[in-house]
């Protein structure tokens, strides 16, 4: 951690009080927060695998919508997401903050607090080794990055897909994104969102999603997966990148998608298409994965060691390029990937 | 790399282009830019250093003074000086930008110029292995991490200094925050900073400056260093860091302090102290480091390999806790740390 760039005494304050609330350092942390950089063990025998991912206030989350603690708590997980979608086990992080001079002491503390709480999480486990803090003269920023470690064979990447191959995905789709759209219309028309129902559940998957680490590992560790991918950016756009990525087409059944009910009602009332608005919407942080017919006892395997996270099948991987989505026996294009904001 | 938080097509050629411009992957680059995360083979046998550090418009740059070449290669240097100061040698980055929509195709170009040329460089080098892109509501912002490694024991941290330890100093200090001073007086003038002559020199260690890679490498392979840090809030404050995390204090002989003329030259003609302006003034990234006595021979090893880069002696640690600044015969409390901006 570098000292000084916001301002020597608050940084430095600011630095020791986030080293008082990290846990115990595991054996394998040479080094944490407060020297120049972090020193770690590697992990013997594995693969190291790395990720960056930024949250950017008005591009990623809203302070209106989402508290610190949301905003803490999402920078790691889609850094999580990214390290489960290689099939990877989370190890450490370096949180980076950009902290415009509105963001109060407090407010840190609680954007710590939802940070520790996923880290902290049984399945997540990851330790906070280092970082960065220096004052935004503009938007709050959090740019996390994450390592993890898998073995070589274990590895999960999106290009390795075959015709024939069934397409999963964990959890359900669309829920972040009507989500954000029911707290937008209740800002528009000056009401305060509810914290209860379906709705509120749906917004809860916008501010915390819950990054699918540990059906992640076990995808790898059973190399039950020829590809997977993590979806920040909606289902259509991931089908896209790994059809692309592997030289296939997808085909994705609409009937099969696990969007949730009120999900589904919020877009019929809001008059747009729900299965377009659910396939295009973002910020959805599931595993999209494709299984060969052979692998099929592999991945009873990952399901019966998931804790209840549902995996449903949705599709096929094609041999004709591009990806389209089967609905009451008429094919269409996938829509667009997402745009934040 | 994470897709579409840019806006899916403008983002995703963005990527393909910085992919097609990396120079070929390293024989442990298991999986480099585009997919979820990086996926690498450790340094056997080595410690991993992991440091990030983020550059941000308006607080440590100012586009009207510093080009999108130098903002790329200073976003990567700062952070090589952090693997530096830890006695690493540098291996791989990740780029995370956060790109205002004011910043054109040909700037993102320009800033992996200046990124790469000084990833390419013979001591420095260092391989982008992934990243982030994500569009800025605000200022610029480029936050790089970068792994390193560093045998167990060659491992350098500010904490080991010893009572009767010689005091170095890579390089010079004062000259960058001096040439930031004389850019901000000629564009206040209204006039434009010419590109020649002592002073602009002086712009060039803000703008580029260069991190002690090799330096720092061999102060950890020789074990030649009790601690060491790298100088980004000037040397007032990275001696009492240093200080502070060896439980000891410091004396800094001020006639010894490697000040560069035209430096001094500017900091008498501004009304300024100037060995005070140049202790207190930030964006030195040299390196500070404590040897003791016995270990003057490993030391001249390091000189000799040094390839020029001057080391001087600047003062001692002390068993008396706290910092100062012997000048004259007279004792003065060191300056407090840089506050950029």
């Amino acid at each position: 951690m570098k000292p000084g760039l916001l301002n020597s005494p608050g940084e430095r304050d600011l630095i020791a009080h986030i080293r008082a609330r990290v846990p115990a350092a595991p054996a394998w942390l040479t080094v944490g927060i407060g020297d120049d950089a972090a020193v770690v063990q590697p992990e013997r025998g594995a693969l190291e695998i790395l990720t960056t991912d930024a949250l950017v206030e008005d591009v990623h989350f809203d302070r209106r919508f989402s508290s610190p603690a949301d905003i803490g708590w999402k920078a790691l997980a889609v850094n999580l997401s990214d390290i489960a979608a290689m099939g990877g086990t989370p190890r450490l992080a370096l949180l980076s903050l950009a902290l415009p001079v509105t963001v109060e002491a407090h407010e840190i503390d609680s954007l710590l607090d939802g940070f520790l709480a996923l880290a902290g999480e049984q399945d997540a486990r990851v330790t906070l080794a280092g970082g960065n803090i220096t004052r935004s003269p503009g938007p709050l920023m959090v740019d996390v990055t994450v390592t993890g470690f898998a073995r070589p064979r274990h590895v999960l990447t999106r290009g390795g897909a075959r015709p024939g191959d069934d397409i999963y995905v964990t959890g359900a789709i669309g829920a972040a994104s009507a989500g954000l759209s029911w707290l937008r219309a209740a800002r528009a028309r000056g009401s305060e969102a509810t914290d209860e129902g379906a709705m509120a559940a749906c917004a809860a998957r916008h501010r915390r999603p819950e990054p699918r680490v540990r059906v992640g590992a076990l995808l790898g560790r059973n190399r039950a997966a020829t590809a997977c991918m993590d979806l920040s950016d909606g289902l259509a756009d991931g089908v896209r990148q790994i059809a692309e990525a592997s030289g296939t087409g997808a085909r994705i059944d609409a009937a099969a998608l696990p969007i949730p009910a009120a999900a589904l009602d919020f877009f019929v009332r809001d008059g747009v298409d729900p299965i377009r608005s659910a396939v295009s919407g973002g910020d959805d942080y599931e595993l999209l994965f494709t299984v060969p017919r052979r692998f099929r006892g592999r991945l009873a395997t990952v399901v019966r060691q998931s804790r209840g996270v549902p995996i449903t099948r949705i599709g096929e991987i094609t041999r004709e390029p591009g990806g389209f989505l089967l609905r009451d026996g008429m094919r269409e294009p996938l829509p667009d990937g997402f745009v934040h904001f």
